[in-house]
């Protein structure tokens, strides 16, 4: 019996950090646990031909207008990053080595770099920066900032990326349950109801 | 006093149908009627650098299937075209046609458009099927036919599309509550609460 859902999001995606303020929530309701599962937007932009949302001719002042209106309508600060988008290398890298060892831990860890990227505007893709918000998890930040440099760990977002993508994910947020694929925060409320009725 | 929205679709866009098929009782419901205005998505997809979703690699197959669920989802029916996209000159040209004598029976026609492409997935481009469909309407056939050829008919189609691009209309359905813009069929749902609230 399925027990869990995947929610892959990108660190630098402002819909991934709405979905991601709502997502556990969402699944508890319904008896679901949720398993995150950060990867890189470049390549499937590269394989879907599509740019950055606020890069793109015509679309780019709606959508800056979108974030921050979706993000007032869930209650949630919003506040872009002043160098964006960027690729999150770091915090992405970060998460699978401490979710290899600490689960529960990768995805506090996850939770803080989204809060200080889109709450605080900070820069989410400095190691140093990372490393902060590992240590009150009890993570060792010389180890952490050492293990993202390794040829392992560079591999291991690299194969989670294209797995991603081989699986269909082409965007940010995007959530499966079991086979059945969801892309976008504005399709969080279909999730919910989707686990309710199991589909329609 | 605002009493009137403006709900933007291409004719032959899945997602403009399934708007189109709630628009008018979501307005209504908070005393607001709905304009229609027709445009063509190609000259917006070549500014934006998108093509058409279902030949978007990666994202072809998820759209596809979120075309069908997005319409059990509504309880509507739904089937594409054979040949799909295609640019649906001949309909746009008519609505505009029939809006500027009978705004109502344009509605009446566009709504039959959708209807046989979306529903029954016959070829709503073509002149002769668009000619049928008004015909009901009393609408004098040969006298629409002759009205989708001429420079007058052709470059209101052409206006009017530039004026949605230059307004910041850049895909389908999109619906202005005034300056407020709102993009796709999942945010009927926020067009419906900011005109219940205005805004948030």
């Amino acid at each position: 019996m399925l027990s869990a859902l995947e929610f892959y999001f990108d660190f630098y995606s402002p819909y991934g950090y709405l979905a991601s303020l709502r997502i556990d929530e969402i699944a508890a309701r319904q008896g679901y646990e949720v398993i995150w599962r950060p990867f890189l937007l470049g390549p499937a932009f590269a394989a879907t031909g599509h740019r950055p949302l606020l890069d793109t001719p015509l679309m780019g002042d709606y959508v800056a207008h979108d974030f921050a209106r979706s993000a007032r309508l869930q209650g949630a600060v919003f506040r872009l990053p002043e160098e964006f988008p960027k690729a999150a290398l770091a915090p992405s890298r970060a998460y699978y080595w401490l979710f290899d060892q600490q689960p529960e831990n990768a995805k506090k860890l996850a939770k803080a770099v989204y809060r200080v990227t889109f709450e605080q505007g900070r820069d989410g893709t400095q190691p140093e920066l990372v490393a902060d918000l590992a240590e009150p998890l009890g993570v060792d930040r010389k180890q952490l900032l050492t293990a993202i440099t390794t040829a392992e760990v560079k591999e291991r977002l690299k194969q989670e990326t294209q797995a991603a993508m081989a699986r269909g994910v082409f965007g940010s947020p995007f959530v499966f349950i079991g086979d059945e694929p969801f892309w976008g925060n504005d399709r969080l409320e279909q999730v919910e109801r989707w686990l309710q009725t199991g589909g329609w």
